[in-house]
């Protein structure tokens, strides 16, 4: 019980991922009243999701419940709600079943991805940024070899074992490689009226290399590597077109498949179009270099949300790392304003280095000018990711499947939760 | 490549349940064609589904892929598909998107939750037969805590936690058990505002005691475990009515519970009352001492879709251990009809004993005259459903599950993969 007179300051965050999460660990517990808003009960490990996606792990051992993250701060709530809009005016969020004022705001909401413009691609290429959407995939590619499985004819046969990944960026380079394994080795033995081998993964990259900000060796060691995975890698390549199983490139070729995933680009949540605020290109607030909006100091934008150039001059990346160093410097700003102590210097990105993983024993790495790649870089990738986890109660589980997956050949999940034959073949093109 | 000019059998088996996969299993290799069709691409372990429910193990755990069980054997082909109607005059099994002509066929096709008569109370209170149920059950239980954390009404709040599960069988009680512990032990430090220990679970049993096939000394210690868990166990309470989260009993009691669990009875899968066959009273399929149908000598009924009295007297109980022997003796049966030996003696159910879980180190076994209660038969419990999920590729991740949770008294899987909340509001009635 609190004696004090002076109400403690209501600080709702919104958003539960890498930075929400890391604003409220990092600030002091008891110094303000925060309530913590996420449309899930789960903190999401996103770095992993592509391995729920091919059926590599389970859901629950890359989610944690809010609540059990929190379990012992008396002074952050833990609210399943969803956002639906925000009066900045009056200092309220709306959600769809009720309403919060605030004194102060920290918006951590996330990005969701991007189609550039052709929105209605989204129902015939689907991204990949939650736990739905990883079930989703997942069950079209076990369904697809299902479906080919059973299948008499050799034209339905080669759509339905076709997987195209658009985008080369850290997420589709994870995901091809992981599609090549499980249809070239996992799949193999499951399957014995078609040879899961011949199954095609496509990964369409619009730049001229694959993993852009990594140095030009390390983008050649991941194409070559996809292509020992039997991934057909189109670098320089521009799709025009996605209709329904199907893809078309600027060179006017036309890839038949029945599975599509977008991996090609992030923005903003769409929420934030509708604070009428400065959004850069790719509809992420402009924050000052303290992360405040410029109009409204009391709010306060971190992660991928949040656009902005550090206090040296470099663009902060919408990284896992990049959104838990925000939310740690957010809760220092909020903390010497309620202490009454200077503000801290502004927000500057400190590069960790960035790893990718191609494939089993092959991953690049790069910190600063050290290089690497092959099974050393792997191994760092597994440490790194298993250190990560520490504060998820599933990290053992997680480990114990690794270690399984790499001795056994096999993949633990690989169930359909939600079987969709018909959807995927109603919308296939009939012959 | 076989060079014979004599075409093998085809043998169609319907349901990848205990029963189906066991005939395969047992069935020697090479010796037909057989086509296993499941709706689904996984064989379920069902003795452990009551854990998906309450969160303490993941979908994946106790779900193999068919395919790998039966990635060895050439003669057995896999397919995902739902069967729709059999055709048993001209010997084709319809299903939705194919038709398979057999010679002969397995029927393993299992039981659904029966409502007896009520099948309108479906909609209000789910049963706990598949992975979906589970999931849909622990949805509901998650969401309902989360709605209970931030709502004013106390009233609202005593009815979103508030459990009934329907049925004092082996299920129900474990399924009661689970949820004490859920809403005593394990969610209590998750929620400040509400108390979940004071939760409440209801457990309908219409018969005048838990687990009637037990002894009366067992089913007395499984009450007691449940009542110490702060389960409300009520025998010979009939239910008459169930509404939108409202149980009536017959006793005139109203039970207003935002979550209902029906485990009072099963019936056979409805598909066989279109074949005009006779049936028993749950439904299931009269066989003769052989398994095979009295007017279908070429159609087997294994499993819980089979009504059986024994050669000694005995009815087959609806029981895992059962429909693994049914499998093996029909796998008998067709070997020694195509190999022209002599049929062998009639089905026999051998009753390796029963058990069932109440909660941490609670237990009750009995086998033949042996009863045991307690930690013994917890421990007993725990080896025999580790021992039975041999061939099931999770058993590893399932066993670290188990012993980490035993430890820090934590559960795995409490994450909301499909969040629920306006559906779980929209039918509760307001004020």
């Amino acid at each position: 019980m609190t004696t004090s007179t002076t109400r403690r300051k209501h600080i709702v965050v919104i958003g539960a991922g890498f930075g929400g999460v890391s604003f409220c660990q990092n600030f002091p517990a008891g110094l303000a009243e925060i309530t913590l808003v996420d449309r899930n009960n789960y903190h999401l490990f996103q770095p992993l999701l592509y391995q729920v996606a091919t059926a590599d792990l389970s859901p629950s051992d890359i989610a944690e419940p809010i609540r059990t993250i929190f379990d012992r701060r008396q002074d952050v709530t833990v609210l399943m709600d969803e956002v639906t809009d925000i009066n900045l005016r009056d200092r309220q969020v709306i959600m769809r079943r009720r309403m919060l004022s605030y004194d102060y705001l920290v918006l951590a909401i996330g990005a969701r991805t991007s189609y550039f413009g052709h929105d209605d691609w989204a129902r015939y290429a689907g991204g990949l940024k939650g736990i739905d959407d990883a079930l989703a995939i997942r069950n079209r590619v076990l369904t697809a070899f299902e479906e080919a499985e059973n299948c008499t004819d050799p034209e339905q046969v080669k759509r339905l074992t076709t997987f195209v990944v658009v985008g080369g960026g850290p997420t589709g380079v994870e995901l091809a490689g992981a599609l090549g394994e499980l249809t070239r080795r996992i799949l193999k033995r499951d399957f014995k009226r078609i040879d899961t081998s011949r199954a095609r993964v496509f990964l369409i990259q619009g730049a001229p290399r694959l993993l852009p900000p990594y140095h030009a060796s390390l983008s050649e060691y991941a194409r070559q590597k996809l292509v020992q995975l039997g991934v057909d890698v189109r670098v320089s390549a521009r799709v025009t077109r996605v209709g329904p199983h199907q893809v078309e490139l600027a060179d006017g070729k036309i890839i038949e498949a029945a599975t599509i995933i977008w991996c090609a680009g992030v923005e903003g949540h769409p929420l934030v179009r509708k604070l009428g605020l400065p959004l850069d290109h790719n509809g992420r607030l402009k924050v000052q270099p303290d992360l405040r909006l410029p109009a409204h100091p009391e709010v306060l934008a971190i992660g991928d949300i949040a656009a902005l150039t550090d206090a040296r001059g470099r663009d902060v990346p919408g990284v896992a790392p990049a959104a838990l160093q925000m939310g740690r410097y957010a809760a220092r700003v909020l903390t010497a304003e309620l202490r009454g102590h200077p503000a801290p210097p502004p927000f500057v990105y400190f590069d960790k280095g960035s790893m990718a993983t191609i494939g089993r024993a092959a991953a690049v790495l790069e910190i600063g000018r050290l290089r690497m790649t092959g099974l050393i870089a792997w191994i760092g990738w597994l440490i790194v990711h298993l250190a990560m986890l520490v504060g998820f109660n599933n990290k053992v589980s997680v480990l114990t499947e690794w270690i399984f997956r790499y001795i056994t050949y096999r993949q633990g999940a690989r169930i359909i939760t939600a079987p969709r034959t018909e959807e995927l073949l109603r919308n296939t093109p009939s012959q």
